[in-house]
């Protein structure tokens, strides 16, 4: 079903596109067209992804799931730097956090919790997790924005720039743990003799598919970034609402989907690995990766957020690892989440 | 004995207050007779509550205990407020809130500790209170602190109005959880076959008690508020200090005796339901509906705490997480958590 | 072999020294003897201490341990206190605090991690030093710098020397907890039935050359300190970058070499206790003596850290509780404190 309207999205989405650019449709209209385009190429990204995953083994398979999970979110990034939209790639990058963390994760509970009365997941995962996210979060990007404020620009990029290169590197060793030297260590039982999945494309088709939807994407990407302005002189939408709500959304809607369905089927692992591995790609992967990126464009962007944001990330990095850590959720854990991303919505969209 | 004093203080201190008031005794000698005389009449509403909630069930009983546990602090925070004093009503939640965290929580602990070589509670509690205080404390107050740094007035109180409907909402919702969805889910075995308790009195006469001594409350509250300026210059008190330590412990002053004598009696389970509920009680939804109550006074408060303020209560949240997070506490945990209170006394005393 | 290299040091070393104090030699010379004249002497003062704690027996054994544990950085700070050198003695505080949390906790659980695939350690310690730490950095250190922003000096220092009474008094508290009241209370079976170790030397003989130590690395510290402002000019060094990394680590080498032999030895009790009980020695006993004794100088030291350094603790205390809250090490834990050291040197090098 979903998948079907996907599909008819997709090939509805890519000519309406093209031609609304060709045309010069109003951008209002033109926005939602490519949200909307985004996203379903996004669904045939990660199916594609998740193909090539099986048929290639754990090893490979995690490492292209790690590269190709934020792929959209780093596509329209790079489109926005190359504009000199830089507060809105922070600002994005921020709402990523956010709606994995609080949303995602919040909804996943609490639709679980729905249906289950209490939901378990693997303690010592949350707890890995709990230490990356505080050094990612309250470490990788407070440090900057705090020690900032008496640097001057150039002292700002190159420390951005250092922390960039280590975070990416201890990304690449948090894969070589995961998928090397700790391959299984800490896993259940049950888990580890999975049944054995069947790829719902051969690896042939799911490479063409990956990347005909990643060129798509990029297409509509930068055509997405240029109606930012008039959207948000129509809405009344500051930059960085545009940002932590929309483009966060837009970018992330795929896995939301998909984590969601996996805590109704009480599969609450893979839940909180979708929701909290996405935001830690986002923080120690995509985020650097993007500060590196910007060194070739006109305007670069530093590792520095605006207090708002930054302080919004280190509540919900809070906030998510005191209820994640018992290794357990219900309704009301969700519920919390959730009335904490709608806090900070208001507070974003006040701004 | 301790009702007996209650009652002397009560059939006393009634009186005197409507002497003082009417013949325009010094101010600081009836600052002293108020504090006292609403200390005692607190009692009389717990044991008043607890009567009616041992009668009504564990549902209402709980509903009933969530409404009136800190009915006197809001009454006195209702009373200042109409006279436009919101620093000290701020000033009084944070205070409530360290009070309850760090004073009540660690005299219990040590007091306990004393007799105890180690003293357990329930670790689920403490790891779904956790949950609360971070979301309360860090995201609900911290958001609106930081955020309206760039606000204007308008959206100030906007914003302080949606989170505080927010948390109100939220604060039902735990209550459902607790009292509905998930009742008796998370205890253990022994505390579920509890004794039946006797109720102290009839719930007729409890009613009438609790009736009687709200309105006596009530009239005294307002006789206190008016004397704060007064006991200020005379000992060079500020408003926050007056706020922060003095409305704060007599609002407080029947729980703390409760969770004490729990302590003493090894009932760990009930010292620290009573110190971490009632702050949550505070911050989910005494301040919130105090909020909500100013729309209606001249001066409106919105949910911004001083910086000092806040950064007491995240430290006391945080130090208390830290500390009650493996389910066991000793003399000397209680000890770590009354000096954190002696810090920030001295500290607001110095400000 | 290290004990050979350390006496030859030692040797070469005072003279040298002294030599070079009475002939003027360059200072950045001068600067690399004293530092490994103080390391080398920083070594025999330990191995001193622990012939003497065995000879004691545990209590006046851990008593020992607890004040000459931070003699160095305690002689050091002293002399730099008299110098007037307070940014320099904060600075030194806040390396020694991160050292020891990130760098030697770090390179323990990385090198203990190569050889082993995971490391366990006393789960129950870990939770009450978790504690301690958010007591003595959060509470303690936070307060005064966010309080003091509305105080003049004098209330600074009154704020100061408060704070800095009950951190000694709690430290007091908490070794006669872990000596006292509970001595083995939360001890492994194996740890408490430990073979009987054989002191190094006799009791005479530890107390001379502790003495002996001592004193030379008096002298020897008031001659590093007068090399800073040169050795700073000449490499382009910061007061706050030589205090926060070149003191930090020449005053705690000895222990640093000391943790991850233990890590290697698979003694991960050992590490960690080196780890962070040498932070809350630092935190809660150095740190409120040197604002204490710095009230007999010239110019007095309030407990009052720039706000880089201060984040810079609390992100390392909160990092370093996320992950050392399992109770567990590998290393990719390790490696993430390391990368989190190695950002917060880029921040205070470009500062």
């Amino acid at each position: 079903m979903v998948n079907r309207i996907f599909f008819l999205i997709t090939v509805i989405g890519i000519p309406l596109s093209v031609a609304g650019n060709l045309l010069h449709w109003p951008s209002v209209i033109m926005f939602g067209v490519f949200c909307l385009t985004i996203i379903a190429l996004a669904g045939y990204m990660g199916r594609a992804t998740e193909s090539l995953a099986i048929v290639a083994g754990p090893r490979i398979g995690g490492l292209l799931n790690a590269t190709f999970g934020n792929a959209v979110e780093l596509i329209i990034s790079i489109f926005a730097l190359k504009e000199g939209l830089v507060e809105v790639v922070l600002a994005s990058l921020t709402g990523s956090v956010l709606g994995n963390l609080l949303l995602v994760a919040g909804l996943s509970f609490f639709v679980g919790g729905l249906k289950f009365k209490r939901q378990e997941f693997n303690v010592f995962d949350a707890r890995h997790n709990s230490g990356l996210l505080m050094f990612s979060i309250i470490v990788a990007f407070v440090i900057p924005e705090v020690f900032s404020q008496q640097m001057n620009d150039g002292e700002k990029l190159t420390l951005s720039i250092g922390i960039s290169l280590i975070l990416i590197l201890l990304y690449l060793a948090a894969l070589f743990f995961k998928l090397v030297t700790h391959r299984g260590v800490y896993q259940h039982k049950e888990e580890s003799n999975d049944v054995h999945e069947e790829p719902e494309w051969s690896a042939k088709k799911a490479l063409i598919i990956l990347l005909l939807a990643t060129a798509a994407v990029a297409y509509v990407s930068e055509s997405l970034v240029h109606t930012f302005e008039a959207v948000g002189e129509q809405f009344g939408w500051s930059e960085l609402f545009i940002g932590v709500i929309i483009v966060a959304i837009v970018g992330n809607a795929a896995e939301h989907a998909s984590a969601i369905i996996m805590a109704y089927k009480n599969k609450m692992d893979i839940a909180v690995e979708i929701a909290v591995g996405s935001t830690l790609q986002i923080a120690m992967f995509v985020a650097p990766v993007l500060v590196l990126i910007s060194l070739m464009f006109e305007v670069n962007m530093p590792l520095v957020f605006t207090l708002p944001e930054l302080i919004a990330m280190v509540s919900a990095v809070l906030v998510t690892i005191a209820i994640s850590n018992d290794g357990e959720t219900n309704w009301f854990e969700g519920a919390t989440l959730l009335a904490a991303y709608v806090i900070m919505g208001i507070g974003f969209y006040l701004l």
